[in-house]
């Protein structure tokens, strides 16, 4: 190991030119690391970061998934170390053995993982190194624990302390607006025109959370839209014709559009405070605003309704929706003055029943955006049918949209009641639309 | 619990109010540290947050040593789990049960300290947290996990790559400035002028980590002079009437001064990241700079050799020496031209000796200074006679000062050496320096 | 008057509303422009030339002729004062006389205007306003005068010293941005992908300049492509799909395109000003670079070519030219060999001498790149047989493009040497190539 | 000319050094100023015109008289030119006319100077050469005219328009806030911590006008108090012990000192526009203010009052009012209660008398002071005695202070009846005071 050591240092910059020919294989990467390991609190660190990063950029997809495996074989935590602190902690459960534990079950990667953060732009390169490695998971799910360990790391670095929140105008480089362009999932950003129609008109704001080390790369953005009254379709408000209102006349402000932009960081929420943070950032600005509301999609909707509609029997749907959602298969139905009439009397209905009842094998809530804001201590409002006719929304939703209410002084409440007793807080008017429909005797397993 | 969660919510603001007249015990923030660990993706974590903090500031001394004690007793990790999770890694070493060893043995304080950090200003708050458990671990030395915790912590969050390097100069703000002149430790700084000729004149440099969250508050700095060649007294350097020399003249680059600014982050260590990235910036910047050395204090010089000449038997100093050095014990020596030649010829070689060999009780080489630069890979190239005649230098070193040179070609051999095989790199002069007193019997346990 | 200033006074806001609805005359704008001239040193300058900037933007186009034609009658010198200073230094022409005829003589609108500056966004206003007066001018020659001030004014304001020089790039913010892609007058930028290409590259850069108090709006600017040589043609610089080269191994820095960006400011001359400085700043950046080169239209070619063609007797084309030149009357002549490698021979010839030696009425060099270029010191290098073969080149040049060359050591004399001798510096090729048509007899007037 | 022009040219960059040496003469100057003027459009003005400039601060005092004087002699209008305009415009006193006599009768300096700005630092250098013309004027009166053409230059450069507001704190860098120290001329500021006690309470504020040519280099500044009541005497705003109040509960803006930076400057009014804009940007930030108001000095009146007491009659002064003010001239008078109590009676009177009533020989008011706030629209509202007890204001004022106060919507009025009518804006309480002494008959030669 000296001897390598004694290479590399003699050799500097030379080692540049070496990576680039040879393409290290994840093994050489692994001799890298463990010269990083190896003195504690050495100043090169930095050059020899940005060299195994460099070596980890360099390997092809065959190449990196050896690299994850050398990890989760050779840079787990000592086990013969660990069995001894676990047996000394059994015999005497002093804090003494039992910080003994926690030092010697904690993985050997994860020292690395801070290490390799000293480079510049470390954070950014060990972000898109777990993208890589989420993407081997569903073959690989051996490298779960290697993915355990990088979420536990995002979770101090990415910690909301360290966020920072910032309004995206107009003023903006263009360095970041392309990349809100590129990141928007739920309603396309066709292009820069419609892009500022959505962050340089008075009525319309975009914010987004950065951490100081990612630069100009945003974590996770919302777009907001501030009306006169909750609306129930998502075209007027991405009209290109529409004329503005002045901001300071709006009673509501809309959340039209959530969208995550580092995949690297899947499983690390900034949502919820994102969405309260800018509630209230506009309370400050705008006296008048009253009413904090959303407009989601209902992802989940479509293909749960495929599941029901096609169970020989379904604990759901009543007899007679069946032959009413059977004009769902029908091409355009939107068009047709007669099938959007029939449907929008029994869609709704079981719209607000998925929403409010569904729940999935782990006993969640099946919608994942009704998850989340019910998560946060919203309110689920309105159901609105056709409320979006783009061809995603028609596949995934039949058209349906959904507003959540923020209310405040009942974000906590809700909350508390969705986490620890599964409560799901709903408008009086949602409520009975789920009514409409019969109770299911026993859809999911655990389900009240 | 869930009644006193109503209370809060329902309350919202009163809280601060309440807070101040009452003076919250430790107990009480226990049961808000309680309420922020209860709910897990909540957003008002902020808002709670930042009401522990400030009602923790609110604590007098034996409130803030209550608190401290509560987190010991109640937030570390649970005994009975853990105990669980290590018989069950024992009967089986698997991955999973590995993992779950480490998630029970995490104290639960340490998420706490997490969540603190949401709040605006948390991580300066828990910085100064730490300090006043500094001061309280020598009479409450069961403090020590907690001490423990925090530095797990700082450590992460203080990552090499979270900070950055800063220019000081006369365009910095005021507030970052007094700042300054607040924390330098070594030679201090006597008003906004003595600022001003550190970092206002063509051949002085000052630089400065930051940490994103701590705003204007440096972590630690070093000041640099450009000169034409190694200095041996620190006088010259501070001259107030010295002529500044152009800079790209220069060929050395001296480092007279480093403090660390925040002692709440005592033990994280960023000084040899610091002096290594200000050698590479200077080096693009003036190409003709060859040399680059500290001034260095001795701190624990006059404290060794008081105990060395008090000693009945000093391995280390020769009979004849002791004459000569009890002419330091007369005020003034300095001023007398006969002590002064007379000390010129004895003192140096004691003072090469105990920079290169006295260590202490850890075995740990004995002047912190030294370590600190040894211990970054730096070679001891120069003992200074009457380096510094100012009252404290006298007073802690007799007047010697060292000059460390950094040689980046040899750092990491002379780091390593160090750090592996306890080997003091010296220049060939120190050494026959150090070699002009005996070599001592058997100093230190397990010297070599 | 003072009624109406009291009216005003104590209106207050009022007035803003009042203009609204009842659209100010030119004549009710003089008497706010009365009021503001009234009191010197008043510090409500400001809301009132607000005022009266906000009136003169709610006129119609009739009401903005009706306010020049009063700044025109109304508020040029005073004859009579202005007779009585003549007649008194005519009879001792004193420094105090002389110093007081131009106190006479300076018409009251210029002190107008300088105090409409106070408002924010004044000076826009008045560069708006000037180019309001340019359209006016064909049809009322008598606002000359008008003009003459402003202009004078501008020249002041703009003074070189005042601005600013910024690199745009990808970094700039949109705002910026889009004006760049408005005002390209050249080579039109098509969409964001196409101003991307020609900012983010490693081998283009654009720079511009700005004026503090005109924001974001930028005065002039001039894109550069770096390059391994002086190139003939345009579309292989914009090509969307090559490959850029490494910046530090260009030897060639090429202004491909530059914009003036405010007609209102006509006649304020900041082109040479800016070539001078991005050839600095490039040299200082990249020391490799040695040829500066502009890849020009020649935008009156073809007007002048056809004039010369269809004149009975042309003292320029030769007779055996003439069927080649009918060459370019066929559709689609560029596309065919034999006519685009006949042409080849002739058209280089001909817009050699055009460049060189066509001059206006006005004794001018007829073409306007050219006149800029040379009058700014640059060589005539090279005439490029279809350079551009868009249709604005092929239609205004036929194709042809030049290199002007701009070596600084000949910038001054070159300069002199066209503005005291109209003399053309160009290279011998073209010199030779524009001997190869018969020097012309009588041209111009003044022509040598 | 020409020969000397290629010299220049040719040995480019070698000037710089030739100047060093023979330091060059007005008269060389001269022909650098030509070769400025010579060549119009021409880029290289940027280089010369910083070659001229530097040649200037080469000169000793004695050098850059003649350079005065030679832009006087030779840079004037051409005094034939001229004549040959006024004739013309006599016979036919046209627009064309009329404008050409404006273009002959411009000096060639002003151009000169206008060229000179091209330079970096241009501004600056040229805002130093008059504060050195300043210095010479009363030696050398011919030079009035070329003082003249500076302000005429200054007053269009320096327009409302370019001037920025810029709030200072401690947030401000080091550059700017000595400069702050530096040029605070009414109560001196004796070191940083006296300077933070101004800027860094809440209760505290300064704000000054900067130009973007002279980057940190403030033209004005005024320091604010916000107080809850008009305030009498100085010391408790300056007192180093007082407790800060909230700001928010402040009613009163007390602007306690205005501070002129650029003696080169003289003459160009910023401070009624500074105290507008900081009276409606504090009214936005805190909307409890509700009076504006200054504590100002009395330069001018123990001077006055000396010659009205040395006089055999004074018709200002009461025979009885002259024992009182005899004791004026015992040391430490303040420090007597009854001196104190006796002059307490009668100074006001005889100040409130001088501040509405003295005027100097050209008739205007006779206090720098009170002309500056009263002309910029203020009321004297209150006459302070013993407002200041400091050494200069004892010598200047004996002691006393005044507040004028701005109320917004009466600031035109009052200025009108100012500068039209020369009437004086005072409280009833002072007009009561001022009558307390008998009218004076015949005080200045046009005093109504």
């Amino acid at each position: 190991m000296n001897d390598l050591l004694q290479i590399i240092g003699d050799r500097g910059r030379a080692l540049v030119d070496w990576r680039r020919p040879r393409r290290p294989s994840g093994r050489a990467l692994g001799e890298l690391a463990d010269l990083l390991l190896s003195v504690p609190g050495e100043a090169s660190g930095v050059a020899r970061a940005r060299e195994l990063l460099d070596g980890y950029r360099a390997l092809d997809y065959a190449g990196r998934t050896s690299f994850f495996r050398l990890l989760v074989e050779t840079y787990s935590a000592d086990r013969s170390d660990l069995g001894g602190a676990a047996a000394r902690f059994l015999e005497d459960p002093s804090e003494v053995n039992a910080k003994a534990i926690l030092r010697s079950a904690e993985p050997r990667r994860l020292e690395l993982f801070r290490r390799l953060n000293f480079a510049p732009g470390g954070t950014a390169d060990l972000v898109a190194m777990r993208l890589d490695l989420l993407e081997r998971l569903p073959n690989h799910p051996e490298f779960w624990t290697l993915d355990d360990d990088l979420k536990t790391l995002f979770q101090s670095w990415f910690n909301r302390g360290f966020l920072l929140l910032r309004r995206i105008d107009w003023q903006t480089s263009a360095a970041v607006l392309e990349k809100i362009i590129k990141y928007e999932a739920v309603h396309a950003i066709h292009d820069w025109d419609d892009l500022r129609r959505r962050i340089d008109l008075p009525d319309r704001r975009l914010y987004a959370f950065f951490h100081p080390r990612l630069g100009d790369d945003p974590l996770i953005f919302v777009e907001v839209a501030l009306t006169g009254d909750i609306p129930s379709a998502i075209q007027p408000i991405l009209d290109r014709d529409r004329t503005p209102i002045e901001p300071g006349a709006a009673t509501t402000a809309v959340f039209y559009s959530i969208s995550n932009c580092q995949k690297g960081l899947q499983g690390i929420s900034f949502g919820n405070f994102l969405i309260k943070q800018v509630v209230e950032d506009l309370q400050r600005e705008f006296r008048d605003l009253k009413t904090f509301v959303t407009l989601s999609p209902v992802p989940g909707f479509a293909g749960w309704l495929e599941r029901e509609r096609s169970a020989e029997v379904s604990s759901v749907l009543p007899a007679e929706t069946r032959p009413v959602l059977d004009r769902l298969d029908e091409d355009g139905w939107w068009q047709d003055a007669a099938a959007r009439d029939e449907l929008s009397r029994v869609l709704p209905q079981v719209a607000a029943w998925y929403l409010t009842r569904a729940r999935d094998r782990r006993g969640r809530l099946a919608d994942p955006v009704a998850r989340f804001h019910l998560g946060n201590g919203a309110r689920l409002e309105r159901v609105n049918f056709a409320g979006d006719l783009s061809p995603k929304a028609l596949r995934t939703a039949h058209g349906m949209m959904v507003n959540y209410l923020y209310r405040l002084p009942d974000i906590e409440k809700n909350h508390e009641a969705f986490v620890n007793d599964r409560k799901v807080a709903a408008s009086s008017a949602v409520t009975k639309l789920a009514r409409g429909l019969p109770a299911p005797k026993a859809l999911v397993p655990s389900d009240a």
